[in-house]
């Protein structure tokens, strides 16, 4: 059985969609979860659900690191914050993976400087899960902001984005691509041209370049890029359902022949919705930290909250780090330079 | 009177959004309109609409570029196509603006190289309309791949864009944003917190950075980034809005109810479409060249068509060209400064 160490106080919707996440959590997938935060309030709301003798337990923790807070900031200074708890039972082994839907950058920032990098790795990189038009799921990272990349930091994202989606999606060989401007390898700019060269002589599946249009057409699994880049596209992309949602839901009450219509059509807006929801993918793992790490939207709702200790807990059983590392390291490398031969 | 060089077999729907697209813009705003493609074809175009005593003329040239062609072959290569022709007749005097629905790529190195820069402009830009939830139109630049952009090129895109922005659409003192991943003047890459220290000593109303989410939020009129970000903000929203669409329309075939309420609520749906249509922007234009470029989307329809020309027409009018150059230039930087003593 797996342990995951819940930040409860985390996100917009905490402790009760973290209290109640982890509840289905353990109850639909066996997995032990222990919830991080203040004692009593933590308790209260535990006590408002049959969890019978499911394996939940509290550790307390006296701080709450607000979405206000300044990553760095919040991460020197609130030193006994909910998710600088949770990261240490990881880092001291009392748990097998670290989860929380706080503070992006205040959560990368705990996660990175307490358990610190795998050796192999020198940037921990943001994975965001893309819905696309095949049903799928495609994998943009890093989109947490690790600006002016180097191209060897961009070769680690394609190799650790490669093995996380494999190991969680059972794709035998996901298809591995660069976020570009145009398909042809001299398209994009000397950051990715540099890549690209060193992509294609990697025992990878990859692709070639992707541009911005290709993200939700579902033609890639991985898609690799500066985080400056894939922050820009993951929040671009929030912003944009954010206005067309809006703009539809004015729309459908304009006249009152759109309200009955939209009445009648409602358990279709309920699919298009779900479609569109990040919920179901249970979060962004943070890759290339000691310690399973996974964080969840700051709106994460109870289903966000159980998927997000799923993801962890699944990972945390593959043994991610251990597959990372072992492509990453010197060792690694020239075994796979053998093998080729 | 302006007169409009039209590449009239430039689009997905050349020559018959282009025909109809000028005859209405001749009709509805007295532009003068030269059709530039193969003339058989644009005649017969031309013979199937009445079209009176509009001040519309067909100009022959043998070649058209194609949506495959690469762009600097087809540039190289094709010396007799529509776009060739009609960007030497802005050269040469004979039009006032030229306008194209074609491959975007080769359609910039035309007016690049045909027209030439402005002589204080380093790099041309290509300035992309995004609608947004206040209902007007957020401009962003470069979306025209300028990768690898430095910081003075930046400074220009945030001056042209301004000066466009005043002069289209009447804000008497645009909003000017850079685009990054934080809103604070340290968060950013090297690149973007050079420009935003630029930015703020210059004589604009610079409201410092933006991040992806407000681009479709409204709050900034002007957001000036590197081309290789604005090309990726651009393709990804255009991806994202089809994968929606596409989502949207199946989930309301799904059930015989949901039939029924698409149905009730066409109306609502069509202005839901009609908010997102960028036909009703007008195009892109590529700001920086010696003379006025508007650059349509490959699927301009035929109203498109008709705005593009009547963007290009508005530009000419009100001198945008002698206003870049005038802000741009070492007198007009030496005016400024005197100015704000």
């Amino acid at each position: 059985m797996t342990t995951i160490a819940l930040d409860a106080m985390g996100g917009d919707n905490a402790p009760r969609a973290e209290v109640e996440g982890s509840i289905l959590a353990a109850r639909e997938f066996g997995v032990r979860v222990i919830l991080v935060g203040k004692q009593d309030v933590l308790r209260e709301e535990l006590a408002r659900h049959a969890h019978g003798d499911l394996p939940i337990e509290i550790v307390h923790a006296a701080d709450v690191i607000t979405m206000k807070d300044s990553p760095m900031q919040a991460f020197r200074k609130k030193r006994n914050s909910s998710a600088h708890v949770a990261a240490k039972l990881v880092r001291d082994g009392a748990a097998d993976g670290f989860v929380s839907a706080g503070n992006t950058g205040a959560i990368m920032a705990v996660a990175h400087f307490i358990l610190g990098t795998l050796p192999s790795v020198d940037r921990p990189a943001l994975a965001a899960p893309f819905p696309n038009s095949k049903g799928t799921v495609s994998v943009m990272l890093d989109v947490g902001a690790n600006v002016d990349s180097k191209p060897l930091h961009l070769e680690q994202f394609a190799v650790m984005g490669e093995i996380y989606y494999r190991l969680l999606f059972g794709t035998r060989r996901p298809k591995v691509a660069l976020l570009s401007i145009g398909e042809e390898e001299s398209k994009g700019n000397d950051l990715t041209r540099e890549v690209f060269n060193r992509l294609k002589k990697k025992p990878l599946n990859f692709v070639g370049n992707v541009e911005g249009r290709d993200v939700f057409a579902g033609v890639v699994d991985v898609i690799v890029c500066d985080g400056f880049i894939g922050n820009v596209a993951l929040k671009i992309s929030e912003g944009l359902v954010e206005h067309l949602v809006r703009t539809l839901k004015t729309a459908l009450n304009s006249t009152l022949s759109a309200q009955i219509g939209s009445i009648l059509s409602r358990s279709a807006y309920q699919g298009f919705k779900k479609n569109l929801d990040y919920s179901e993918y249970g979060g962004a793992p943070l890759l290339g930290v000691r310690g399973i790490t996974v964080i969840g939207h700051g709106r994460s709702n109870v289903n966000a909250i159980k998927n997000a200790i799923r993801v962890a807990s699944e990972l945390a059983q593959a043994r991610l780090n251990e597959k990372i590392e072992a492509e990453l390291s010197p060792a690694g490398v020239e075994r796979r330079i053998a093998a080729s031969r």
